[in-house]
């Protein structure tokens, strides 16, 4: 049973480098079939849909949704929101008032569970009805997926990023510490590690947090690598967490922010990096420590985006409509790696991915939990898309000295 | 008179996208000239010719010369000592030791003035001897200049950081501080601007050095802004002082590092951003207030290049040699615009560049203190280079809504 009726495409929580591509391709895909009339887009994710915020992107030209495809953020706008029952019943009745039957939302983990509640009323009142959650998120924490549109791009600018502040802390000497973002899980702190050539090249040490985050052991880390190297180039996650999971940026801050979704806020605040900063002044004697957080820039950087996760965000878009339009049922496009390198979708339950997070395999991490391992670069190779990187330098020998000391 | 002999190039305080486009323009040229004997590079800029710490840039491949010319970063590594007059003493005795007869010294104002010391040496003992400054700062700070190289480049990246960040904003609306470098002039802040497309694109507020900062008048431009879009996008100089010159920085942080030039440490921290953004949290009860220090990316990002500013530092090296090989004489290369857009170069005296400070010119900052101007788009326009990024949006009409509140 096909259903005709119109569509709605909404994108939920924090945006990416190639968000939009995944909107433009459920349009593209949604505008070829007769019994869909209209496709409109909902203004700022889910609120945009109880205050009846819509466009209509029946009338968008083609022309354009190419172009805003290549945009970084979130074109239609996001939202915090976290929908609680009563907010899922207005979003079913503003969809149902606007004869929506096909609902695609563009986002992590809690858009995906705000799909399936609003999918139980659909139920209650027996109107026919498909939802489709499309993977989003730099996180990289999805179940099922071998990865997320969004995070390869956001990797490739975290290891772009590091190629550039290992360069300029072989110039300059010292510690030099980036902040990732990423929250629980390590997949993009990890990346940071991606661009390194040369045996020396930082960063050095690489923390994630799915290893608890010992003060004692990352000054011996820290001392290791400057005693060896004259220098230290260090990944840190947001999220990383002591022995009892307690975020170490809660250490710092006195109150706490957190969304609506009980979050703690992790990123827009250089606290994390300063603290750490402070510590290895302190404790090491060392004088020349920066510290820089990534922020924003990680997500939505105009010029850094992978064609590869550009390519597979536009799909993911155009296959949530497929499989809504074709097998007739609820679901969550996920992503599946074949071979190295190629993908394939699949169309999961929605069960299987809502409100849960995926974490970094133990096999992505070293024994000693500061660093990354091959496996890992395996893995997000082929993310970053083509045009990688290469480091270059200065291989002219050395003068002998006149007078050697 | 032509001096027969060997030459230094040396690099001095921060690294930028293409000083290493500079350091391949000398060596290019300088192995043209029979005259010439060697090309070392010293390693660590003045402190590597102290400590005879020297490779043989005669001894490089071309093809390598040119992929290291495309690197971010410092590659004969840099230093930030400044020399005093004992150790201006050490550099000519080393220099002399070697039979250099051609220096270059690719750096800020700092750098030039070490040059006009180093050369009193050489006179004092009529040692025939060129002395020759490369400019180079993402500061743009430099006396005589039109501009810089090294500052398009970190312009490019500052003005894409904050196209990004405003759409970003304008997914989920809040306020939001961006920190950029650029210590006591504003050029670098004001490229954040450079992306606004329209009307309601941020940065909605840039704050310059060159004008005095007042906590009061920032709450009530914020507070404006605000009111009138729901959102806020801030683009801040991490160099901003009060009414009486000192650092706002200065009033947060206790023990203020300074630098062996006596700089205070103004990079390296988000200390800043982090308490602009508690001001307004508490005086206007926004929730959502996010900062970001974009730190030592704006000058070390790989992949950020304006390939105008890549072409003329080039220039600037190969001009340096030709100058001391043709003029027989002592100088700075300084960069001259001409027409829309168009540079030539000179030879001018170190004197008019060594440890000065250009500003951001009146021209260039708006009244209220709080914004550049049309002259300073028509100023940083080419400096940005080929290949600009246009913002889309999309433009589908809006849904009539069912139930009109």
């Amino acid at each position: 049973m096909k259903l005709e009726g119109n569509v709605v495409v909404a994108q939920g929580g924090g945006p990416t480098a190639v968000i939009n591509q995944s909107v433009v391709g459920v349009v593209l895909e949604a505008r070829k079939y007769p019994l869909i009339k209209k496709v409109y887009g909902a203004i700022k994710g889910v609120s945009g849909i109880i205050n009846e915020d819509f466009i209509d992107l029946t009338q968008e030209t083609t022309h354009n949704l190419e172009q805003v495809a290549s945009m970084p953020s979130a074109a239609l706008s996001s939202t915090r929101d976290k929908p609680d029952k009563q907010y899922c019943r207005e979003i079913f009745n503003a969809l149902k008032a606007y004869n929506v039957r096909y609902f695609f939302y563009i986002g992590g983990n809690d858009s995906s569970d705000t799909l399936r509640i609003v999918k139980e009323y659909a139920q209650q009142e027996d109107y026919e009805f498909r939802v489709v959650h499309i993977p989003k998120t730099i996180d990289n924490d999805l179940m099922l997926n071998d990865h997320t549109p969004g995070y390869g791009s956001a990797a490739k600018f975290v290891s772009q990023a590091f190629m550039g502040a290992n360069m300029d802390n072989r110039s300059l000497p010292g510690v030099y510490i980036g902040v990732v973002m990423g929250r629980h899980a390590g997949f993009l702190t990890a990346a940071a590690a991606a661009g390194r050539q040369y045996d020396d090249d930082g960063p050095h040490l690489v923390y994630v947090p799915e290893r608890a985050f010992d003060v004692d052991r990352f000054i011996s880390d820290v001392k290791a690598v400057h005693d060896k190297f004259g220098r230290c180039v260090i990944a840190v996650s947001e999220g990383i967490q002591d022995e009892e999971g307690n975020p170490i940026i809660t250490k710092l801050v006195e109150d706490v922010e957190k969304d609506a979704h009980g979050n703690v806020q992790l990123s827009g605040t250089g606290a994390l990096g300063d603290l750490l900063g402070d510590i290895i002044r302190d404790r090491l004697n060392i004088k020349r420590v920066r510290s820089d957080t990534f922020g924003y820039l990680q997500r939505s950087f105009f010029g850094c985006v992978s064609d590869v996760d550009q390519r597979e965000a536009r799909e993911v878009g155009e296959k949530g409509v497929q499989y809504a339009m074709w097998e007739d049922r609820d679901g969550s496009v996920t992503i599946h790696r074949i071979g190295d390198y190629a993908v394939d979708y699949k169309f999961s339950r929605l069960e299987e991915v809502a409100g849960k997070t995926r974490y970094m395999p133990d096999e992505f991490i070293n024994n000693a939990g500061n660093d990354v391992t091959p496996a890992f670069f395996d893995y997000v190779g082929p993310l970053l898309g083509s045009g990688q990187r290469r480091i270059y330098r200065f291989r002219a020998p050395a003068v002998p000295k006149l007078s050697p000391k």
